[in-house]
């Protein structure tokens, strides 16, 4: 069994709250285990210079911890005045991401800011950040459609993400909290669509390497969460659900 | 009647959650109207170089906001790689504030860190945070008092904090709401402890200016308001509220 | 007696030099004991992009050290690179207050820059700040007055800034210098205009508290010691004192 | 037939010259096509604080382009005053890779340095920097192995890199240079030992997705193009390559 | 004799590779001794906006080494997140050297940009900097006569750099390599054009002073160096040197 | 005759006030011409890390103008969060040009800091503000030797700067003032001793050349001058003059 008492192939409890901070078009906190982040979607009607002019809109991610969102307190990164690699690998895989299940064409020249500030942390910030702020995306979406700014849902398909990793002992596990992370051999991010194509992998053995086989063990286990986890992104969403992927039809 | 049907003499809904994020020593969230803060406190046990050596403690604060914690979503500093003028000036006043209700020679070389991360705001985001901020530092040293750490509550009184404002139309009111405040002529920050004592008053007249009368008016309004919010903080600490200023006894 | 003779009621003596500095349009060299201060207002002929186009003008303030005013030396701001949550407190502040005296709805799309370098401090040195600059402002104006490019002198009314603090033995003193601040178990500024109305109070008791009864012995000396200010400005400006307020007629 | 008249499944040619520059303990200048990048590895006798104690070493990475490496002229990251987050992606890619490989234990308490410094690009120049990082770290642990600094060579494995994608029109390819990598729908970069284990797999669909059968045949395609390279390093190693993997035995 | 077999008048031998690198429009690898530069001209078709609508152009030098260029590791100015007082100093010179030799009057509102790279040091980086880049410069310019974007070459005269020295046992020497350039008393850079005019004169005494005699024998000592180094310039720049100086004929 | 009546080899008259500042250990107001700089010499008590344990002491330089010291206001270095180049390279030839003077080894482990600050400028801000931190350095030896800190006076020689130029018209000219020097072709800076040799030599011809000739010339111009300026310096410093040199006897 592992240190929380989960099955391997055993996500943690999932909750997303939509509409959680007043302001922002889109807003859900989610947790996943002990690990908690509000995703929040604010919409700018215009896009950064390089792409003006084309008719077309940008989404941009910005992720960060409270300082005590750990174990430790962190300091911050506005008092050090800089953004570490860490963060900056974060929010350019979320925002990536996103962009590759939304139509950037049907939006207009708008920005979509996506800020995923994590304010308890347990393992699978980045992961819950994803799956968090798609679901925020939509939301803010749906303010657009409401308005009439824009005529269809621009989202073509579910977007969400997990971990797996592989133990020291060499058990293949799905969704690690920070204690399995940290003593992981294999550590590999997931990020897929809801119909089972892949959106990005990021799969590393920090001081240790793997095997084919353990890839495809670990590929496996990930498949299989993420369908739960967009069951629970479906039910949140209710109505909004039903319009995802209407610009391919 | 104000903008949300208050009286002028009327605070908002007030409501603290103590013990809000895991990790932190001390945490609380605040929620004043819908003005939302997370207070987190935490113990480190050392103090910074210029105080080494003299067997007593420290306490300091930062204050931050979520990019969209507001109307219009601001630039995060962490990415201005600067921290504005308005964050110091607010971190500094936390920080002084708290430390004038704790006797730092009794808490030994250890440095108290109080972040304030506002993740809604409606105007009052620094007095929301010192009021929370000190449930949070009583929390803390709850945390060493149970540990044996240190023998006695360092906390020498209550602190909390609200803000008054003379209104375009001459009335002054009690908690200003975002809206209020950005068109008071006069905005008062008023910082007092459990014994009706002043530990920091900041009157500004942006652009307009105030009589020695209608000071008096808003100092009178303020202490009426303190004495209730003291009362909220009382019934969170519970059994903890009975040890502040047992130092002087 | 207070540690350099003084009574309690006494400033410092007091003196303006005009037209300092060559360059600015308006320039002095206040001195407040062995406080010394240049204080420059330069014009320019825009104002900041958040304000354009809508007539107006905009005062703007920044505050600086020498490495050596003070008895230690400090790192340069610029060597550090960045402001400290100090200085940027105190240009906050004078900028607000030049602004509450001038109606810049009648300076045109102008900013007026003022310069505020302390080349030696001994306590006291924002309000001297605040005292000397709006003498430069108002000489800045007495320059677009002469070379008619506005038509009457948009100062309202004087302004003028001095501290008033209680010591360790209950004393309430007027003006504090460099060592009795240190001592001071209470520090207040206070910025009054020249019909006796609050621009700005900001009283902090640092690590102690203050009574409602302190605060009021406190404005009182304020009040005294600034109407002796007002007459030192008022002769420094000569003919252009009778201007200020004239927009009011 | 691709756009250098390229099969598929063909590396472009490498060459990498040893002992490059002068300075450093390994050092060489590795040639992929027409991506060119200098490859320095310093030793230090002293590791990183957070280190300290555990008599093992470090290994960390840099990687920077000279501003007209490309095509467009890029601004200097020190003209920035930031590194940007793809700066910061690959070189925490090139240090971790590295680490992998080597027996941290058996360096000391030193931290190798390795500078990756692209002098022109073409694509491909992360994964080019780890191949010739790869070699000028076994070229500075030779120097170490020569003054008996150490006694046993600490590689463990070789270390080597390359690209795989889709093209737009399907095409599974290996090795993409910069035309290609801008065409690609999918991206992903493979760092594998010696023995065939993966140490990294980044794939990415930026704003495309893929499926598990095109993972399949990219990470084939990948494995047979990372063979060949190995030959390479190995030629150029000539004694040393026969000592990787020593401490193993 | 000199710590390299050197007379004391004699240049370290010199090489220019032209069109080093691919992209930009001028470039060349300059080697003297020991020390190698990358020297790139970079043609922008604005200017800065100090400049714009005057109907002439800029150029601009940046200047860098690898963090091993040298015998020691520096640590490189993008991580430090400044560039350094020397980087400046020797950037600045570099480009107003070259501007001193260019008609900007005749390139229209085009700005050339010169990156400096060291990748190998052994003293006098700055001088084979300008040596270098005023290579690359006329390369460049060559490339905008060939699309006919100019129509005469703009560059006015040659333009090369040496450095000359005292050292400590008096002996006055041409083109001091990094160990001599380390123990001279008097280090001076002299920039000069072809027809023997001075452009620079930087001569500096760190921690001694040099007498009017001494100036005259280090004067005569790069005079004679210089005219040397123009033959290898002429050489390598082919019939674009026989235009060099047409725009006065 | 010059824009201000002067003769081609007449220096602006130069004031020295000394014991400017109250707090450092030397103080002076240089007024040359209408250039006014405050140069302050600050005694530490050790010195920088990298000289640690050496026995020895160091010097070092910073520059600053106050924003309207100029006929333009320029933006404060710590608002930009840099310091310029031309900062950089005026702090660094000060700095340079004090320590040639001055016997290091008999300072003990103290580094004097010297600020230069100009508050108002008119040309040759740079030369007189290594006239004027000559003064205050030797002041400041001066309280050392008074405390009997030092047993000599550690100031080998007199150290003066001025500027030289050639016209556009090809007259040489001393002293050049703010509007000389931006019409001049060649502007060069002599910093000298008073036995006349060389500390430094800086001559630049910004986008035009000059000869052997005009050197000659230029140099003759500035030793006359330098001579009337160590005159002045003598003056002010009183009995202090007869011990400079006095570590040689």
């Amino acid at each position: 069994m592992r240190n929380d008492q989960r099955e391997n192939n055993q996500l943690r409890p999932i909750t997303i709250i939509p509409n959680y901070i007043t302001h922002p078009e889109g807003s859900v906190l989610i947790t996943v285990g002990n690990t908690k982040v509000i995703c929040n979607a604010s919409i700018e009607d215009r896009v950064p210079p390089f792409m003006r002019g084309q008719g077309k809109g940008w989404i941009t991610a910005e992720y960060s911890m409270l300082p005590r969102a750990t174990e430790q307190r962190n300091i911050r990164e506005s008092s050090k005045g800089k953004v570490s690699g860490r963060t900056m690998e974060i929010q350019r895989l979320i925002g990536r991401a996103l962009r590759s299940v939304v139509d950037l064409d049907k939006i207009g020249e708008r920005t979509i800011w996506v800020d995923c500030d994590v304010i308890q942390a347990d393992g699978g910030t980045r992961t819950a950040s994803i799956t968090g702020a798609f679901v925020a995306v939509v939301l803010a979406f749906g303010e657009l459609l409401k308005s009439k700014s824009i005529k269809q849902m621009p989202v073509k398909d579910y977007l969400t993400a997990t971990s797996v990793g592989i133990l020291s002992d060499g058990r293949a596990i799905l969704d690690l909290n920070y204690e399995e992370d940290s003593n992981a051999n294999v550590d590999m991010n997931i990020v897929m669509t809801g119909s089972g194509e892949f959106v990005e992998i990021q799969g590393t053995g920090e001081e240790a390497t793997f095997s084919i086989t353990e890839l495809q063990t670990m590929l496996k286990l990930a498949s299989e969460g993420l369908e739960q986890i967009i069951h629970i992104q479906k039910e949140i969403l209710g109505e909004l659900a039903d319009r995802i992927g209407e610009t391919a039809k």
